[in-house]
């Protein structure tokens, strides 16, 4: 089957920007900052929602958002994304049209995450449904080597300081990494373009420089990836979620170290010589 | 005039819970993680919105959050603020009722800002008619205590490694140190608390370790704080809605280092000797 492939834009926007500060020696230096812009979702002419975003990855977010939200159930529904920085819009437009549940648009929460702090509706139920895989492991040397990896990719993460950065990883191998204002955004814009490129979650790890708050770990469930990875610490929802759902939870890992948290049966410690 | 000041509870939660880990050693430690638990705010029993919190300063939370929100014009209009954390609610009971536009409802922002990552309503217009006092400064000496002082304070958030904390301060004396998951909750439990105890922004200087987005600046300068710093960096439209506002932003603040990026003319370097 020929799978429909939406028309989108490409519209990325610039990273950084460079401003004008005084440092501690008085010295005016030329420094970069994040990009931030306002960005307006409509799916079918209804607005949605308004995303402070990067704008590296606009249309692969709108994808997200509306996949982890649950505002669309199939990327085949997706006639087009469209971007315009101008009015600062993002237009979804469906082949066949959604139906919103009232009640979904009325349930407001906001969590603690970085960025799109929001869910729409009650996506805490759906966590009790979530099945991972339970016949992939990941080991440590695949681990450093992912770490390692990440290394590279995250130089605007330090060079700005605004930023958190997500990656989406096969192994070792990094097939996304994206960096966002929130680290929400960054998540919702993997969701986006797994959809579009027809990438399962399955024998994937997620990366993130962000904390494993409760809904950090509830989106790598609902993606269906068994293991998350994170460079900073986490929360006790986050862990409870993670022991609920049985995903493979590692925090605090940087350089050689990490903290294994939950999901221990799917990774395998290398050989040490003492 | 006596103030009229609310009935609230003081129901703080447990900032850490200790779980199990493994380290890259193979060695099971038990590891300090950050509390969170979502808390739904109801006004005059009307549901508003689920907050995910540390639960450290509820109470302040919640009237900060209709504070910084504008749900609530007076803290002299509130009545109570119960507490109840084996239902995760806390009820805000007003003496003369509040209104509430319609519009300021349906109207969401998921901002950049980590945690309470909504802004309901056009809290971007009011940012033009705020205006920040100009004749206070801030010298270096005093900014080198204040973060010296900071980093007393920050253990919970090197601990846990999953926090953010904001402090409110005059000149080099912290008058509150917040810490939460969200680093929205931390400014709105301060702008809670400010309300509480009739503090003005006029004479302070708002601390945080997060980054400055473009909220951050925003619930500042509706504070009526002159002086925002953070430690780490900050995004385009932070920088611009800070120049709008003219407030003094310092980032990348930390031992003696900053960067000076907008409202020098409230700073005073130290002479340096050569």
């Amino acid at each position: 089957m020929k799978r429909l492939v939406p028309d989108i834009t490409r519209a990325s926007r610039p990273l950084t920007f460079t401003v004008a500060a005084i440092n501690e020696n008085g010295e005016r230096l030329e420094t970069e900052i994040a990009g931030e812009a306002p960005l307006t979702l409509y799916l079918d002419k209804r607005e949605i929602v308004t995303l402070m975003t990067l704008g590296a990855a606009p249309e692969a977010l709108a994808i997200g958002y509306l996949r982890n939200q649950r505002l669309l159930s199939s990327v085949e529904n997706i006639a087009s994304v469209q971007v315009d920085w101008e009015v600062g819009a993002v237009a979804v437009t469906t082949r066949e049209g959604v139906k919103i549940p009232a009640k979904r648009l009325k349930k407001r929460t906001v969590t603690t995450g970085c960025g799109q702090g929001t869910m729409l509706g009650d996506l805490m139920d759906e966590i009790e449904k979530i099945r991972l895989p339970q016949d992939v492991t990941l080991t440590e040397e695949t681990l450093q080597r992912l770490l390692e990896n990440v290394r590279h990719y995250d130089s605007l993460y330090k060079k700005a300081g605004a930023l958190h950065g997500c990656a989406l990883a096969r192994g070792d191998a990094i097939l996304y990494y994206v960096e966002d204002v929130g680290r929400h955004n960054a998540v919702d814009a993997i969701a986006g373009q797994m959809w579009l490129d027809g990438v399962e979650g399955s024998d994937k790890i997620f990366y993130t420089t962000g904390r494993l708050t409760s809904e950090m770990v509830i989106k790598a469930a609902q993606m269906g990836i068994p293991f998350l990875v994170s460079r900073s610490g986490l929360t006790r929802m986050g862990w409870e979620i993670a022991n609920r759902v049985g995903i493979t939870m590692l925090g605090r890992a940087q350089g050689r170290h990490f903290l294994l948290f939950t999901g221990a049966e799917r990774f395998r410690f290398a050989e040490k010589i003492a």
